[in-house]
């Protein structure tokens, strides 16, 4: 289970602050928080900077790298921040993100292929979110192609297939459970920003919890989560437990002993 | 779903002690307790009684069923103590259980079929525990078979593939989960005892309350758990909101006006 830690990105008060000040201190410490708790790629996102999201992306990139051997995910629609984000960044990176659609893949791809990086896959073209499992599997398959013809192999992609809010729409985290099973029939490897099944809902950490099982279960490789969110690392655990994708619960046993769980 | 609560059995101390002294006081207390944590039902099992088992069983039923209307499931192996149980029970009561033993169903179907009882069948038979999630779905339709030719319809069976400790066999709570996906495509109900996964291992709730969202998002219809453990009653309703089987999330919202989540 690939871990990405979602902490540092700019919609978040605290980071937004820390990034326009140039506080290296708290980003260093978000970052190290992360893995501690189990992180093993963090993702930087600075989307709100706007007309500065170029700069503040490669400070961060800098100031990170300069002080942990951590691989970024670097998360941007924006090909040119992502294009002088991979030119700086050290070891293999991921971006984040590609869709569907043309006017985003065919700026951003080159730069996949150029620098063998990891890539997130959207599972969206230009009509919008899809509705149900089937959707999501054949734009899967659409984007696997695609990237195909650009010489991005698939085993380098994690294809997202979109959890969306059960506030808004209940049936929706059925389609995406089915989605994760579809794609992964395909030998595609699969991510999900978790925590958005919960938006609107009180008690999202208990939705959240629930959730990430369900979703191991059925076949998630990797998962976007905030690593310090209670009780979410140890419900990992313990599900990689069950899953048999933790030896003689080595894993589970270990972080019991640590008092982590 | 239908939770079924597990805490009546003699198997705990303090419920040997209390049917030992006719304790009539503490069985209604923990009959009440778990009804007001979410039980539909609740199990009543006095297997260490021996000798005694028919004797403390019929107290049990009659201590219950005078000061509370709630259905019983008879939890015995033996023949004699579901047909006395039956006979004194009021209202729809499940027996637990069958096997696909003919030592065992040819006493208790016929029990089943003129009580029009709910039951619930174990995957197992004469050469033991099932292996794979195949075994355990094909012994489901070979016990589906012997029940309609005794008179006892589908509907009326709950399957139960059987969840083994991964402390001892780690991949088996794959084939469980794959068995329950098998079971229900082909119509039929499941149900499980799920704290069984945890056997052996430190901090069980917190291995039980990822189980039970797999479980659900698998397909299961009822489970066996003590629903005063903290959290898996709110473990339940979260999943109960993720996968649409709780309309609006109107269970999970008023568990969580009344502070219950």
């Amino acid at each position: 289970m690939l871990i990405i830690g979602e902490r540092i990105n700019t919609s978040r008060p605290a980071i937004k602050k820390a990034v326009q000040e140039r506080d290296k201190d708290f980003i260093l410490n978000e970052t190290q928080k992360q893995i501690e708790a189990g992180a093993s790629m963090v993702d930087v996102n600075c989307g709100t900077s706007l007309d500065k999201e170029l700069e503040d992306m490669l400070w961060l990139i800098k100031t990170i790298q300069e002080k942990s051997a951590i691989s970024l995910c670097i998360d941007s629609p924006d090909a040119a921040v992502l294009k002088e984000g991979l030119r700086i960044h050290k070891g293999r990176a991921m971006i984040n993100s590609i869709t569907a659609e043309k006017s985003r893949y065919e700026k951003i791809l080159p730069l996949c292929r150029d620098h063998d990086c990891l890539l997130i896959a959207l599972t969206l073209d230009e009509k919008g979110m899809p509705e149900t499992a089937q959707d999501r599997f054949e734009l899967a398959t659409i984007i696997m192609e695609i990237c195909q013809r650009y010489g991005v192999p698939k085993d380098s992609i994690y294809f997202d297939p979109l959890v969306r809010p059960i506030s808004a729409e209940q049936k929706q985290a059925k389609e995406f459970l089915g989605a994760i099973k579809l794609i992964k029939e395909l030998g595609l490897k699969t991510i999900a920003g978790l925590s958005n099944i919960s938006f609107g809902l009180p008690k999202r950490q208990l939705l959240n919890k629930a959730f990430l099982p369900m979703a191991l279960a059925f076949g998630l490789d990797a998962c976007i989560i905030d690593p310090l969110e209670d009780p979410l690392m140890s419900t990992l655990l313990a599900s990689s437990a069950i899953l048999d994708q933790d030896e003689y619960c080595r894993g589970y046993l270990n972080a019991f002993r640590q008092g982590k769980l």
